[in-house]
């Protein structure tokens, strides 16, 4: 789309997650040692299925994080492996999940477990990876980060009925988009956050710290996901341009082109979204209309909102390289659309 | 069947779940408006969903076990309570997703939550149910009943699995579906016995005595199961006789009749559970060799035999109205057939 991303003020150009990496590089590898172990099973098909999900290439970036925030107050021990081995099992028990209900062929341009496997298998190693999860949270045996994570698990999955909900409904608002995407992507990425201090012993004010910067980073992530759908160089996200289209999901993208269309241009919308017309030239279409009004541009605005007020969260904190690792991952996720 | 269950030495005739029932009165009244509230949400799918299922006239006997399981050491809080819920919220998840993965449209004689509100429904509030559980658990704040009731959760889910593996596969062995009826089945029951003395804080002896017999149990009561729906009367078990058969479920009575049958026995069996030939003609004649061969009665026969187990896991203990409650549970099970 050419929107060109303004890093102003203190940020920095070419904003990549290559500090985030090298502080837990490490940390990661036990991480990575961990999720073979404990995907592991007697049973063939367990780790099957789950090392196709786990070796397709995802960034990981969840428990870096969780790996990052303990470290950020001095964390000596190997509990928040646990964690961020615990975060990776939820997100992919998650994703496994997802794909059975969105009845999705490919993710990030592989195969689904549910294609090869079917959605038995998808469905079960889902379970099984959630409860491996909990497992690996109680040996850490705080209950601070049990409550955190399986308060997190209650609530992504009351996000992905809310998605049922307003999934191919037009009607829905910029406010209930962002409950679903706050449910369902921005608590992981909060409870993966928070789950550092915690281990770490660090205050309620910092969990809090670390709890906000969590939850916006993920809007702003969930966003930007959204705009480069739209948009974005397709080689940045392992989807194609117009997955979401086809797929007739409403984003936010979707959601204020279609409010701010004319009549006859909301016709369009609900042919395609609701009915499926999403060939090429109804994306076509779609795009022209989102830059007609502005729909990716403001979409990406929202991001860079939500990607301050994480910024804000950690500014109380001791400069660290964890917390500016940490803040350079706010750029990066905004800078993906530029 | 007509198959005369001989309850000597001590045990009682008419043998039922009444005492338990009486004994677990006022703290089941407390679980199943826990089970309300914690099954309430914003969003709306997902108390319907879930109301649904709970209210479906199940005999809620595992959260009976942790109920009685507690008192039986003088248990005086409420931590079991919470427990006990959490142990029918993962029953109910492990249901709803097993709805989808068997395609069921019948539970206990009313539709299916898939059936009325799709997969995807059935899929997620199973996933929040299993999040609520696990929240309730670290509410009771006992790393020791986490650890049991998180191990259990992958326990159950890889007995799922490895019962894929072993779906319409006539050569499965007498171990090898034991082990998966030990993990799909009898896991729950022992973990729903065991953390009853685990938040009455009681000495790991007693811990091991409630395992053992819960996980006997467990055996007992899905081998009764799978005779009934042979020859049971369906009026025991709200489900009718031949469904398993329709199903092309490999259970024990099959796998006897399977392994002690003629070449031309299994030739029967093959077209039957194999290739679907499973009308009424062929399941009169899969009873007809069950009783040819003695499976039905050398099933409950092994039945009997863990039932004994679990009678003698619960000797040593001292005797108390909830003991004897939980002996007549076993007897209950077995009778069930006669």
């Amino acid at each position: 789309m050419g929107v060109v991303v303004n890093l102003e003020g203190g940020k920095r150009e070419n904003a990549s997650i290559e500090a985030l990496i090298g502080l837990t590089r490490a940390d990661m590898g036990r991480v990575n040692e961990l999720i073979l172990s404990k995907a592991g099973s007697d049973v063939e098909m367990i780790p099957e299925v789950a090392n196709h999900l786990i070796s397709s290439g995802g960034k990981r970036l969840r428990p870096m994080l969780t790996l990052a925030a303990a470290q950020m107050f001095g964390y000596q021990g190997d509990g928040h492996v646990k964690l961020a081995t615990s975060v990776e099992f939820m997100h992919t028990a998650t994703l496994l999940h997802d794909d059975v209900v969105d009845e999705s062929d490919l993710r990030r341009g592989k195969r689904t477990a549910r294609m090869i496997w079917g959605n038995q298998a998808s469905v079960l190693v889902g379970d099984f990876l959630l409860g491996q999860a909990f497992r690996m949270m109680v040996e850490v045996g705080s209950l601070d980060a049990l409550d955190i994570l399986s308060t997190a698990a209650s609530i992504i999955a009351e996000g992905e009925v809310m998605q049922l909900g307003v999934a191919k409904n037009l009607e829905t608002t910029e406010d209930d988009y962002l409950a679903v995407i706050k449910a369902k992507t921005a608590a992981l990425f909060s409870a993966a956050a928070e789950v550092g201090p915690i281990v770490a012993g660090a205050s309620k004010t910092d969990r809090a710290a670390l709890r906000s910067y969590g939850v916006n980073l993920g809007l702003a992530f969930q966003l930007i996901d959204d705009a480069l759908d739209y948009g974005g160089d397709s080689k940045n996200l392992g989807k194609n341009v117009g997955d979401d289209f086809r797929e007739g999901k409403v984003t936010l993208p979707v959601i204020l082109s279609y409010r701010r269309g004319s009549a006859e241009e909301r016709e369009f919308w609900k042919a395609a979204i609701e009915n499926d017309h999403t060939d090429d030239e109804s994306l076509d279409r779609a795009r022209g209309l989102m830059t007609k009004h502005g729909a990716i541009g403001d979409t990406i605005g929202r991001a860079r909102h939500f990607g301050e007020i994480a910024r804000d969260a950690l500014a109380p904190l001791k400069q660290t390289p964890q917390k500016q690792a940490m803040l350079d991952v706010i750029d990066f996720c905004i800078s993906r659309v530029s």
